[in-house]
């Protein structure tokens, strides 16, 4: 079946592109120490995450207990829930370890160990932890140097319910580096953060076998990764127009775009219109911030190759309108209504997440393959 | 079972708000011409769309064809597809209606007119359509008094695989008002625009059967609908913190929310983290050109009651910060690590959009009953 034989909006991932995307990854950090932890928050895909591991048992990271859930069944055993778990989750967690899984949760506070301690204790668990810590003041953790870090490592080492077994921090602010030397500084603190902090409670006695940093930009533009075990990624196996503006691979690494049909024309305002809107493209607009903005997404043929410097400029929530980011109009007798066109995505992961599968293609507009995600909690 | 003992993030639904806001809407148009035609794109769900309806059978409008098909399986026949059809689409009308839906689509040039006749040929269907009219300057349609309304007219008229049902508009700049004087203005020309073009069709000796507008905003505002013969709404079932925005209805009409619990806290920059970020959100920000700025939406207890000026001011994919809209902090003694919260939504329909499931609850915090979703296309 050819791309253009598809209902439209539906979601399409070039498998070509994921396998050259992953093997880059995976050699940019061979033999530099720390493992790689793809994090299944993008992708939600068995298909491509057996593709991003090089044992099928993991490690992984995970943005959600379904995807914990879902990635157990399909063989992988060693895995990070790397989002401030909630007293609500831990039942789901020990059930996951109960059947042989071997999950990790994270937290950042003295009365969260003490609730999960508690718990585990209820349901017969030991649930390993890591501590989150802030590096960059945009999100959770414990801010470097805060004593509570040695309070927090004291309770889940003392407790029968919690094993402490490390410490995780994440530097989202690298999603807004301007340049690559941002991103490097961004790097440096988040890597001397995890270390120095591995160091205190190490200092203190205390167990710490992991120290676990990491977000797509960060494992790529990171110098010196001593100290640290293991580094979490995610967009590396898609990548997008975010990761494109801060020099993380070129636009044409980008493996999942949005097949849209041409529905319409306002010739006189230089702006055609398309059935991918926000609902199929998200109302991410990660590139707003950059110097070059992506608006909803970068417009290419059905071969995927980008046109001109046509983009999505507004969405409504089955409308995607397109135009030039010049402003210079669009000519309708390129793109004739009932054409195809392939839109890619600011935020791969906001994108993908408004669809329940893939089209999969490889480096053609052949579909050769359907993958399922796993979507909600 | 209570709220409290579901995991989080997921999506609420309050059943007695939303009769009080269906009977508020039916009430406001009752006696004055036009038909109410409830438009299922915010909901998705058979249980809320029926209680909208008079009749079972319809009149609905959908934004995309699973909706037609899902309402078509629950004994809804009368049915409107509300955005511009692609040709790649017939085939799944034509087969509803063979089964019996009677589904109308719109259009708005010449070239997909004759696009759809040909198929409607090829597929022995004659396919009932709508041109779509541009009244805001904003989307899709046909500019007031461009000669291609009657060309479309005379195609779709003449050619066996389709006939001339009538028109519709919408005006979606509506949402963007900045005071009920605005929106009654926009209504007003968004009932001008439909009953003169359909004048202008009548006298050319064409049908125009059918004369469609509609938004929820427009709605509510408009003055004369004479001419008019539907009126399409959708969000009105649920309210949201934009229609709230533009005086329709107020904060405590908003029949749904997110649960969220409270993961962690930054007490010393005056923010607190929730499990519900823009998975569970949406990044949609309608109310960022209001005059009050809702964020990522409104922070509620557990009943549903909002909390003093608390809003999500930001969001990651599985985490939302949430802070004073007034900047003066949050007391941690209030919601502790474990709390529920429950965040009223911007924009009913892209929050709601990202789960596959209501909790439905009875203006309690009991959870009467579960409602699915028909999310993809």
């Amino acid at each position: 079946m050819d791309l253009s034989e598809l209902g439209t909006p539906c979601l399409v991932l070039d498998r070509g592109k994921i396998d050259e995307n992953i093997r880059r990854m995976r050699e940019h950090l061979s033999g530099r120490g720390p493992v790689l932890r793809p994090h299944a928050k993008t992708a939600k895909c068995i298909e491509v995450i057996a593709r991003a591991l090089d044992d099928p048992s993991g490690p992984v990271a995970v943005s959600t207990l379904k995807e914990a859930e879902y990635l157990f069944e399909h063989s992988v055993k060693d895995i990070l829930y790397a989002v401030g778990i909630a007293p609500t989750k831990l039942e789901r967690v020990a059930a996951l370890r109960g059947s042989g899984a071997d999950v990790t949760i994270v937290l950042d506070s003295v009365e969260m160990a003490r609730l999960v301690a508690a718990r585990g204790a209820e349901l017969g668990t030991e649930f390993p932890v890591l501590v989150e810590l802030d590096c960059d003041g945009e999100r959770a953790g414990v801010t470097p140097g805060d004593p509570a870090l040695l309070e927090i490592g004291r309770v889940l080492d003392d407790e029968p319910g919690t094993e402490l077994r490390g410490v995780m921090t994440y530097a989202g602010v690298s999603y807004q580096a301007q340049a690559a030397d941002d991103t490097r500084r961004v790097a440096a603190r988040e890597r001397d953060v995890a270390v120095e902090s591995a160091g205190a409670l190490r200092r203190a006695g205390l167990p710490c076998p992991v120290v676990s940093v990491g977000s797509t930009p960060t494992a790529w533009f990171a110098g010196d990764l001593s100290g640290v075990t293991e580094v979490r990624a995610g967009v590396y196996m898609f990548n997008d127009l975010v990761m494109a503006g801060l020099g993380m691979g070129e636009v044409d690494d980008i493996a999942v775009s949005v097949l849209a049909s041409v529905i319409g024309w306002q010739a006189d305002r230089g702006f055609l219109i398309t059935d991918a809107g926000w609902m199929a493209l998200s109302r991410d607009r990660g590139t707003a911030c950059h110097v070059v903005d992506q608006g909803y997404g970068l417009v290419c043929g059905i071969d995927g190759v980008p046109l001109d410097d046509l983009i999505v400029t507004s969405t409504n929530q089955e409308h995607g309108i397109v135009g030039s980011r010049g402003g210079g109009g669009v000519d309708p007798g390129r793109f004739p209504v009932g054409s195809f066109l392939r839109i890619l995505p600011s935020h791969a992961c906001a994108t993908a997440a408004m669809h329940d599968r893939y089209h999969v293609v490889d480096c053609t507009t052949e579909v050769v393959d359907v993958w399922q995600r796993v979507n909600g909690w």
